[in-house]
């Protein structure tokens, strides 16, 4: 018998974006479904069409410039028909089959008390609304989903009109009706009970399960509906959505192919679930709480002085599985001997001879505890932790002298340049001074940075910035303490780094120079990466 | 027949005490104890008195300053005697009694796989340990909790000798024998199956669950254990513990009471649910996650327009319980996905006798979703908000005009100022030049607004910042669009403005004016807050 497998269904970008506190742009949606299709998820749903021009925005950008998706296929949500109107007529359909997707999600309603007071039609006109929906999308060459909303409450209420509203689905083409437990409201014993009725009542269509987390029950009721026969699961790789969130599949992909052997993703990507799911949380702006099940940094840590021994030990004493199997890692935590561990891995890329337990080692560990209390943090900027270390066992000569940096700028602009930066840097006694306009003060600092370097270190021609990062760490106004984050390439290697200061323009400045000098750093001591 | 209830044990101040980052100080173990007596749980786990200096000091005070605890037992935890120890001798049942508990939880071994390496005794000596702790610490007056570590991965190994353990608690004298799930490692059916086996193997004892999110099912198998008949359940009020945390209490007391009918607190406290769990992570000083279940900020807010819409005609469609119940609010959000009723609310605000289908809420509604496809976001920035809509319906007047901002910035920076701002404004005809120094240019900027706006409008005075936060919407490096949201208030009222621009200074300055026009539109519309 082969290994049984259930479809994944991420829909960080349509529920995920009814979560307080989120909003994707075009590009931010982009990178949510290279993520996503990295990780191999079957569908990938990208919102409503209708809904709102920034929706529409990203579908006409995706017909023409098609992201690498080699097991996913993207679907666009919307409605049923409207009551009494002739599908091909029905602007929302028209908006559906316009996005030019594979696949169409069609939610509609399965409760009668839904039907009467806020469709207010007839329960016959319900089921031809869902029936000649379904059959007109597949009629364009679509593959048709049927979002059930609500189901649980429905089948409780009449479980014979929810079941035939399915029905009606089925006859109409779709390839997976979907159960919803849209107001996160069901208990697990329901979930299995009525998910087992649909999958034995319906046939020739895969049965799907939708939970929301209200209860905190979203990944056990996933789980429960598939033990009761569901073969598609609905949820978003961070566990966000409405309310409390979507069902959280990072945590079910692992449950599902580490606890219950029933595939989800390609088996060779699991391991790259923690770094995806950690993507994501980056472009959606979140901070994945340390606790997430299996991806969180908290998630193989251990504090307690057992814990870290019997570990040491043997692992399975306090660990449910080998940590690198979804692409996390162990960690001790307030351990020296830990932390030397850590360190010293990237001491020896700087110094490859260097002993576990030479000096070094330890004041590098000092001025790092230094450095993150003051607010600078290393994880995500490994090329100003490459500089420090150089700085620390003294490899590092400066390759510049600042001598003056200054930046105006100015309000009402006029046009796209708002801020100037005039420089004058020293290299070995030869001085350069030199300005640049820009769209806004750091974009102007980095243009005349740049430039003035390059009249030294012709190598930095190809650098340029492609992320930038802000973060305000503490509350006090517009003095607060800023950590800027950035990510520059020369076209082949990507680095990252970092600066702090209450001044934004300086933590700007620092990660700046931290760019520039890591790769000059890099190249004078030939460092392989 | 009366209603089933289950005992809670709370464990924060000893397994929460273990998450990452969680340290608690002597005081703020008092505040924990404080807040979970109000709550009525019924046995408050507080630390083993054994292990630090710090735990010690605090059952030293409780003893001499009982805190007011109407329904609660203070709990110290420990483990069984040494091996080949008379327990009068034993230092850690010593260290135990004398904290002067009414409860005693003493943990210990089960699984033979831990006797023989980690104890490395007999299994006939490890059966003494338990059944000799027990009964010595009742024999001191003491109830006892016996708590049996990794039981789960015992009984798949030798459940005959896993429950021959509990039978050894039993006999001492224990009043619950705990079933832990250490490693977060089991499934459901396994906790449900294991449960029961142990609530029909043993008699004259309550059984009890204590379980870890390592799979994120931690809520999931506490209640799978209670319905295989536990009535005693351990877990942390908000789910912190080692690794990915303990079963979050507030989760599973909202859903035994509300969905079980299983008594936990007494019932006319758990309206204080949200209010405590949220003093709790203050006192924790975590951030209270906004989509946790129940009693998190999100856990009833609305954000789709259908869902919004729904909510408004019948709660029961978008919420699965009245959010009064756990002391909970209802909110509505504002965004391009929601639709014309939240907007209402807040048109309403500003001119409240407008009808629901006025041209003007489609018209702010349009404006609204072109904004946040600029990248503006409204939600947590009501206040820019309120100002778009009275410009929109021609209310808003411009309260000054700006001349020219002039920003210059320096780096070697001397002392703390690193930024000059320079401003002329007019209003009303009148010209106003001044300037401000300060620590970076969005803190030299807002200086030099309000000195200017001050001289027309004394009321603003008394104005200040309180929070300022930044995001990097796109990732086109230093000319990336950036999103300010600043926090402001005037002593009495708190509110917030969002500034969107490729330029961080022109963000902030659009949010800077915000926060100064809204105060002064506030005052002449002579709002209600």
């Amino acid at each position: 018998m082969s290994r049984r497998s259930v479809e994944i269904l991420d829909t960080t970008l349509r529920d995920g974006a009814q979560a307080e506190g989120i909003s994707f742009s075009v590009n931010d949606k982009f990178q949510v479904v290279e993520t996503l299709a990295a990780l191999g998820v079957r569908y990938i749903e990208a919102g409503n069409p209708g809904s709102n021009p920034k929706d529409r925005a990203f579908y006409n950008r995706f017909q023409t410039e098609p992201p690498k998706m080699d097991q996913s296929l993207l679907a666009a949500f919307g409605s049923t028909r409207r009551k009494h109107t002739d599908v091909a007529q029905d602007p929302g359909l028209r908006d559906l089959l316009d996005a030019g997707t594979p696949v169409i999600v069609l939610f509609g309603k399965v409760w009668d008390l839904e039907v009467r007071d806020i469709l207010k039609c007839s329960h016959k006109e319900n089921i031809a609304m869902i029936r000649e929906s379904v059959a007109w999308c597949c009629s364009q060459g679509r593959e048709v989903i049927f979002d059930a909303e609500h189901y649980f409450e429905a089948s409780l209420a009449n479980e014979e009109y929810a079941l035939r509203c399915l029905e009606a689905a089925c006859e109409g083409g779709a390839s997976v009706v979907c159960l919803c437990d849209t107001n996160g409201a069901s208990m697990p014993e329901l979930i299995s009970e009525k998910t087992r009725k649909a999958v034995d009542t319906l046939t020739d269509v895969r049965v799907g399960i939708h939970c929301h987390n209200d209860a905190g029950l979203a990944v056990a009721n996933s789980i429960a509906g598939v033990l009761a026969g569901a073969s598609h699961v609905q949820g978003t790789l961070n566990g966000i959505g409405e309310r409390c969130g979507n069902a959280n599949l990072s945590t079910i992909i692992a449950n599902l192919q580490l606890k219950y052997d029933i595939s989800c993703i390609p088996e060779d990507r699991l391991d790259q679930l923690t770094p995806l799911t950690r993507k994501m949380a980056d472009v959606a702006n979140l901070t994945l709480p340390n606790g997430e099940p299996y991806v969180g940094l908290s998630a193989f840590s251990h504090k307690g002085g057992m814990h870290v021994d019997g570990v040491k030990k043997n692992p399975i004493t306090f660990e449910h599985i080998d940590p690198r199997t979804v692409g996390n890692n162990r960690r001790f935590l307030l351990s020296e001997v830990s932390g030397r561990s850590a360190v010293l891995d990237i001491i020896r890329k700087v110094k490859p001879d260097i002993g576990r337990d030479a000096p070094e080692v330890g004041q590098v560990l000092q001025k790092l505890k230094e450095m993150e209390h003051q607010g600078y943090q290393y994880e995500g900027a490994e090329a100003s932790l490459a500089l420090l270390i150089c700085k620390e066992l003294g490899l590092y000569q400066p390759f510049f002298k600042l001598e003056k940096l200054r930046i105006a700028s100015e309000q009402p602009r006029s046009g796209t340049v708002s801020a100037y930066a005039f420089i004058k840097i020293f290299v070995d006694g030869v001085g350069e001074a030199t300005a640049a306009e820009g769209e806004g003060p750091v974009n102007a600092m980095d243009q005349a940075l740049k430039r003035a370097m390059q009249v030294f270190y012709p190598e930095l021609t190809h650098v340029r910035l492609t992320d930038y990062k802000v973060r305000v760490l503490t509350a006090e106004a517009t003095a607060s303490q800023v950590r800027t984050l950035i990510e520059s390439t020369d076209g082949r290697q990507i680095w990252n780094t970092v600066g702090v200061s209450n001044d934004i323009l300086e933590a700007s400045w620092q990660a700046l120079v931290d760019s520039l000098e890591y790769q000059l750093m890099r190249r004078q001591l030939a460092w392989e990466d």
